[in-house]
């Protein structure tokens, strides 16, 4: 049986993909198309969708979510900007309405591989350090995958580590430090994104790198959630948890 | 309460490393050293060692481990070159004794964890290269971690994937194919050793690399194998069994 | 004063980029583009351009770039497939008229420096070996720049070295021989086109790696060959010729 | 004719590396070896050696320097610590001499090439970052070489490069900002000492990678620096003077 999705935020960049790669996808079909000035519970309501797929605006996010579980359809957050308290609120909703449903911050499989083997290295190297490439158009530094990787490296290890950020004779050499994980960011052209773990031990060193040359490494991720959604009870957040579970 | 373990080979490169570790090692000590010219059963009988680390020869290692066991002590056994059916042959001798043993082909920890990554990698990917780099005096190429890499690889991914060997307009261009898995093997002087497994997927790159430049990496490993067979019941075979029990 | 460029071979994919990248270059515009149909000595006779940029196809290139030439136009050839006794022809050519003209096998600027310090770098190392990195539909392996590189390298080379190709254990693992450099080629998704030149000594590696990411990168080789051009006297072969006499 | 080299400091762990180098090396040999509480005069009075390799510390260098040229004797200073203007004393007295020697502040044969293909490449690319590796025991960040790397690019970039530093949203994270070029230091055991150098145009990253696994690697430029000094006339500094004139 296909499983029918609308896709919410279908006018963007990321929507656009989405619909051509769920239209050929095994399993999948493009339900319906929702842009920023349509009203989605109207939507929903004459489509009858088994998942919403939300790939819109930080400013909009939460009421979509919301307005998606309320009308009992299985929603596929991809969005960035949900708060700590909204994601409570939303898991209160779907609790409520026993309904699965995903958040995820990062679609792209690699990454979320990456970000796993570089929390499994961190219980058995302690030194480690993270190298994040992206173009020069890119807001911030360090980006957002490397901060969660250091939360995650942090959260594994078991000997606390303090990297030598003392001994820097121009200031900001050593990079950032994020839970004792020390970011360096660098931002040039022909770089799209890259992110490189290197772990050290003695006389060894163990590096993880994960490169997006193309939105397109997107979009296996997307059709792996909206696919899997339906086999959740609640709501999920990470990629992580439909990716692992299916594949023992 | 310390673990005495006697070192057999300790007159070797490795040996004399290992005496050193064990030396500083937390909860180890060198019970006793025995060499080519010794008679390894009586040493045995002699210093009652907990653990007889093996570090010898390829042409020894059979026997030796067939001593330690008979003698009811606990073998670590870093010496490569045993056969399936000695396997076979030292496990039926462990059950017996109700003895627990390791036979270890890789002692560094990074070598280890860089070949389950991979080996979980291929389940989401099944486009992959690998590419090791070694000293030119190697004897082999493409090297044994390679080739268990592969093999790793090859019983983890879920579709067949068939490289495109055939478009060489240079012979060996394409590397070895080894099921289905294309080895590069690089020699040149600068590198003690590396290994380099790429995976490719839309528009992303996933790499995951490990490389040796000092002995020293071994000793890590070596503890651990010391430290751990005491806790098991029977004879197991690579250091990912006690490295991955023990982390959970 | 703007140089007038003609561009044949407008409606192919370089041929698009190429106009919109004259066309926002300094001193430099777009005079015409002609296509696969149209008689481009008919369009040169008529629009008069300073230069003729061909990015055709091999099948026709030869053609154009006589047609060119006997116009008494100065030609930027940017298809390959030109032998060398058409080369010679059109070079004998060029003297007759007095016109300077540019053949470019590759307007990647980084490409032709990565091969230019892969050359001046085996006067001082003789151990070295190619990997070089492509998408899976490229037809040939291994690709042109590193059989070109590989020849650079071994007219720069004061040693001849043997790289030990015997002792492979499984066939291929040591990659293609040519001109005693070996030579690895990996075919991934994920990877447009990279290259990567290793040189080995005593304790030290340098590596030079030079990676496109987009058909973006050869517009600057393009533009700076389009206005370079007007300063030569005769036909010459590569961009390195006019990239590095600008650049003292 | 051999050239007979006194080694000072042959005490120390690079002269004892030296003393063994220079032993083997075709052309050369040693012609005596003097410690720290040896009179450097009096060997030099008594052996007549042609050249004197200074291998000391930072402490001594300047007055050993001085003794050599004063004794009319070609040296070879492979000591880092001379200040400028002691450079420039030092110039003088090699002229009144007529004195050829060499100031060395690095003996890496691939370390001076890596360096001066970064420059090259510098009058190509404006964007461009450096990232060096090296143990956690290395007292500085960054490293000289970084330093004197960016000195070199910075003289040779025609465009002036603002790097976007104001973006960091953890302090640090976009590196030291050194003439315009930002330098990230990695302190991870696992590695000894590694520079990369990062061009990045439109679609295009070119990269230069030097690694040093291995004292063994300075003994090339330290028998090369011998040799070519006997055809110096006055003194110099870097080694890139004498490999760049011999190789042509």
């Amino acid at each position: 049986m296909t499983i029918r999705v609308l896709i919410n935020g279908a006018d963007g960049k990321m929507g656009q993909q989405a619909v051509k790669a769920l239209t050929h996808a095994e399993g999948l079909s493009v339900a319906g198309q929702a842009g920023r000035k349509d009203d989605l519970s109207a939507i929903i309501a004459q489509i009858k969708p088994d998942v919403v797929l939300d790939l819109t605006t930080a400013s909009a996010v939460f009421q979509n979510a919301s307005q998606i579980i309320q009308a009992g359809v299985r929603p596929v957050i991809g969005t960035s900007g949900l708060l700590a308290n909204q994601i409570q609120l939303l898991t209160a909703q779907s609790l409520e309405k026993k309904l699965g449903g995903l958040i995820v911050p990062n679609f792209s499989v690699g990454a979320v591989l990456a970000m796993k083997y570089a929390q499994d290295c961190a219980r058995y190297f302690s030194d480690v350090e993270i190298i994040e490439s992206h173009h020069p158009q890119k807001a911030d530094a360090p980006s957002g995958t490397a901060i969660r990787t250091a939360e995650m490296i942090e959260a594994a290890r078991q000997k606390m580590l303090t990297p030598t950020f003392s001994k820097e004779t121009l200031s900001g050499a050593r990079g950032a430090n994020y839970k004792n994980v020390p970011i360096h960011a660098i931002r040039l052209p022909g770089i799209l994104a890259r992110q490189t773990v290197m772990f050290g031990g003695s006389g060894e060193l163990l590096t993880i790198q994960h490169e997006i040359s193309d939105r397109e490494s997107y979009m296996a991720g997307i059709c792996l959630a909206c696919r899997e959604v339906m086999h959740l009870n609640t709501l999920f957040c990470g990629l992580e948890h439909v990716l692992f579970t299916i594949s023992k």
